[in-house]
């Protein structure tokens, strides 16, 4: 487990859903974590809450994060997923609005409030070019830039699209970093956008429903590798 | 762990909400097993979900909780409790509707299925009489009846609204088990529920927030078996 | 405008959710109040909520029902549908818990509540036989059996479940008045639901969407009148 | 009714919330109309939508707007409150995210979107000058930059949150027209904020609950035209 608030580029997100849980999610977090340590390409994982802790324990290359957390802080609030404890069950930071679990203005930022305040980075989803301009203003670690009607389709942002998003949250915030979803299902995909300039991109479906997960794993995380290399002119 | 759909009276509900986490509340995990053990009282113990890992692995008596899960079956739902997912990480039931985390009718009446099919029991909350009897028609295991306005205040029910819920319930289905939640705040409130005919009680900011958690712990579940047995003819 | 607590079958619910408004819905509202004193039979309808007025001011016969109501009190609730407001506007009613716009069990027992204390009736949805006998625990004055899966379907719930759903109902109160939904595009479909002992139905798309929505409203409505007569041996 | 997407400076918001309703509220819109242009200040007044119709109808110079519309397109969504029906009753905008009535960031942005392709105008609420930052990003056409704590307790904002949260907004987009709610309760409380650079205001309780509505109500419209040229240096 690492917590650096800045992830060295480049990096990938590995979103398991509701689709893996239990052993089998616990073996393809061991088999990510070979991969991040192999290629040199940071991985975050998310899995459910009830299974941070398993994971966060079994690997040590991961970055665990939480899908969820809410904007509560420790106290009342049953049936929440509270900041402290994913973080004490081995998370470093914790998705936020995605999609499937959309925030209200007013929740997301106090969520990624408590997530600091739970020394927990934010990786903040959003919908268009608009909605990322918004969260850039709310100060989260890394945005997602996703448009929602991909998400699921195999079919991949265009290239302006992926070069927009990150210039308009550059633009407010050079700091933050942008991850490019959506659509991402082969490792040409992967190569193609952190070849065209993505620091870090993601996959959910095209992993976890993969005939073999464990061979898409190895074969997107090697693109990533590959893809920055060439980009930056890999010395040989 | 045990996981049976109906748990042998007494027992006792032990719920953290979002107060205690982590290793101090796996401290307490672990001495509501031993009391558990000590006086033959079962424990529902609902802890936020990513303790429930490594508070299942720990204990061996208690009947470990979620505090809630999503009515979705695997796949999508980033954001989610997966019902799967905690079973696999050890839990044997799942809390519903609490008034912090209320559910649709609808969602209620799938979530309840959902545990049914990933081998969870379930415990309901219900606000009223009405309420309680709505739910009985659902289905659950056990219905928690808790007037909201008496949460966290310290306040018990009073036993004519403690027997004319177990009435309420038991003449829509008498294999549902009732227990009387609500302003439990010392070890005399749990006698006099049981005593007065209660087969279960439970607490929160009771123990949670006492100034020895641990000793307000043991002497509720004390309180639990010896109005259990003063009710029942205890043989000497 | 009337109110009466239990509507002389048959009746029928026309609901044009947010297809048609303003002008357009008024002129229909209109030719549904020229239907039901025509057929002799009872017309809820329940427009968007800043329709009530101009529909309620308009018609005399039609039973205007709020589509949704917001549990709270007058006092605080920017944003919210009050039952006061909807009365004061001219309704006599509120539907509750449609699948587009579910309740929480509680907020829904407020709800019933509300409505009581503002004279207005309740219409409350259900999506299976379980939920229609939870939904009788708390007294609403009809319910509408209607399986989610059908709902714009075209494909009509079956003659068991209609009288199912039905005798489950009056079990637990003969005095709530149960309207059979989901799937009615014809004036057969409405013939056959109420001829085999639906006291009532009803069309949202099958009249909204249909070429000539007032052609439909009138087949629609005279099938009710025809169907309920041809049950009871309508005298020559 | 008015309806141009740039109201002139000054304004003032009356929000009745669900406090007031029928009749009564229909009076207080009058003599808020009368006011109006009495005073020569715009005043958008947000009903209950049941109540927009009976005022658009009998008010001039009240710009009336909906308490909150839903993101969807005409079509279904039962016990939704539809752009295109509050348009068609007689609303020239649409308040959005209030404390109250929180919106998705997500929901948020297809509500603007949604209100301008139905021609209404749109209030949003944020809670935070980070907030107003992120809002004045999805392109409203006035924020109202009102801390929630502050929300009913008759505290106004200091004078340098109210500078400073106009100053973030303007800076985004000069376009946007700033209001500055939470805790006015007296007819100094509004000449303090006018003059001191607002060129809007508004008021809910100290106006709704007060002895007398109409007398406040006066006052208040009143300093606003006194500050605002107080402020100009008014030609005598």
């Amino acid at each position: 487990m690492q917590n650096k608030r800045k992830i060295p580029a480049p990096f990938f997100e590995i979103g398991p859903k509701a689709i893996m849980y239990g052993d089998e999610l616990l073996a393809l977090a061991k088999a990510a974590d070979a991969a991040s340590k192999k290629y040199d390409v940071r991985i975050i994982f998310t899995p459910q809450p009830a299974d941070i802790y398993p994971i966060a324990k079994a690997t040590k290359e991961l970055l665990v994060f939480a899908q969820h957390i809410d904007p509560l802080p420790p106290g009342r609030g049953l049936g929440s997923v509270l900041a402290e404890s994913v973080r004490a069950a081995g998370a470093v930071g914790a998705m936020l609005n995605h999609a499937e679990k959309p925030l209200t203005l007013n929740s997301l930022k106090k969520c990624i409030d408590r997530a600091k305040s739970a020394d927990l980075m934010t990786i903040v989803c959003a919908d268009s070019i608009a909605e990322a301009r918004a969260v850039a203003m709310l100060g989260p670690d890394i945005i997602v830039a996703e448009p929602t009607e991909l998400i699921g389709t195999g079919k991949t942002s265009d290239m302006s699209y992926v070069l927009e998003s990150i210039r308009a949250v550059k633009e407010i915030d050079p700091e933050i970093q942008v991850l490019q979803g959506a659509g991402i299902s082969t490792g040409q995909d992967v190569y193609d956008v952190i070849y065209a300039g993505a620091d870090a991109t993601g996959c959910t479906s095209g992993i976890l429903l993969a005939k073999d997960p464990f061979a898409m794993l190895e074969e997107m995380i090697s693109a990533v590798r590959r893809a920055f290399d060439d980009r930056n002119g890999r010395p040989d």
